[in-house]
């Protein structure tokens, strides 16, 4: 019997979400968490059948910024429905403090670009989030949540669903790409910068590389627009 | 004294890239690809410092119908430059039969779109290419000679040096995300499909699931192809 731990999915979740942010993707596995937490590896695999739904768990997790707390019905990646009792499902540790995106008075273009802008910090918040992230997608419940979150702000200018879908698809692709290559050229940068530089040079280039990833993002989702307001017309 | 095998890049990259799509990128390691060539892992570090040196090597290779057959000067992550000698720069094994993109004769749009595709198409040749490909744009020469491969068709419809390198990498970045998220989607449904479906099943699955992201990334360039054109106009 377990003592001063109890496990539930959102006790891994978030050990799990401390190592990765501390040790990266390759590192994170479910024998670290398992210590981590004073478990045997095997009790993770009642709340978890593997390491990819423990990931697909993480995305959710830092995702919810943008797609809202509901809980996702299948978050276990391996096809099977998650029974419906409640430590199945995901707990909202900080529902009460949860920000989620609020793009409420905003035209649609603003809106769009500010929900493009939460998926790529969502991606950020953690180190490798991104990789995680891109590799959750692949379940479609969780897809179809990121894209609706990106479509609702095209109710009004793109009437036609199939239009909004390919549009927000777009956005979504983008941003993933542009996330997974900023979180890489973060990782290479701490792996070569020689010689040292100073704290403050460092600070000075992570801030100028965090700019001009942020200019990036926001110009290509700017033309993205500018496609989509082209066809509305 | 090595017998039967010459250790060269082009040697190294030859096995490395078989291992990759035999196993997948977390199992294709320095040790693996040394015992596949019959050489101690050490022998390795003279050509390749790293895996991630090792890793870029790989995506140059994968990359080489998009951005031509021109060696790179800086192949090596670790920010060193590569010695001017032969063996330090990539030999190109398939010179002679090698395809690289050719859109002489087509509209922006169509050279463009072309140029898209031929990126995603590059990313497919292995299994986790897009993921080797993602990580390796880190480094910026290759980054920029992608960035080159997707701006050259607009040279004429948009003159702006600065505008041109936004679209291109609008769609670059595009075009990794879909791909990534493609790879992710085709994996997840190799790990999840049950109960084992007949081939002839499996074979129709995977074509719908392959058309339906040619139709994506399509769709997708399209879109941000008509965002250049409304800013062109």
């Amino acid at each position: 019997m377990l003592v001063g731990v109890q496990l539930t999915r959102p006790t891994i979740l978030t050990a799990a979400i401390a190592i990765l942010d501390e040790y990266g993707l390759a590192d994170t596995t479910m024998r670290r968490i398992a210590k981590q937490l004073s478990v045997a590896p095997g009790a993770l695999y009642w709340h978890f059948p593997n390491k990819q739904a423990l990931l697909a768990g993480i995305a959710v997790e830092l995702l919810r910024p943008l797609i809202g707390a509901a809980p996702l019905r299948f978050l276990v990646n391996d096809g099977a429905q998650a029974a419906g009792t409640q430590t199945d499902r995901l707990a909202m540790p900080d529902e009460e403090t949860m920000i989620v995106v609020d793009t409420d008075g905003m035209d649609w273009q603003e809106a769009l670009r500010t929900r493009a802008m939460c998926l790529r910090t969502c991606m950020l918040t953690v180190t490798d989030g991104s990789d995680v992230v891109a590799t959750a997608l692949a379940n479609e419940e969780l897809h179809s949540r990121v894209l609706e979150a990106c479509a609702l702000p095209l109710q009004d200018v793109v009437p036609d669903e199939k239009a909004r879908r390919i549009a927000a698809s777009t956005v979504v692709d983008f941003v993933v790409g542009s996330t997974v290559g900023e979180q890489s050229r973060q990782r290479l940068a701490q792996f070569t910068t020689k010689p040292a530089p100073t704290q403050e040079q460092a600070d000075a280039a992570y801030r100028a590389a965090f700019e001009a990833a942020v200019q990036s993002v926001s110009n290509g989702v700017d033309l993205i627009i500018a496609g989509i307001a082209a066809r509305a017309q």
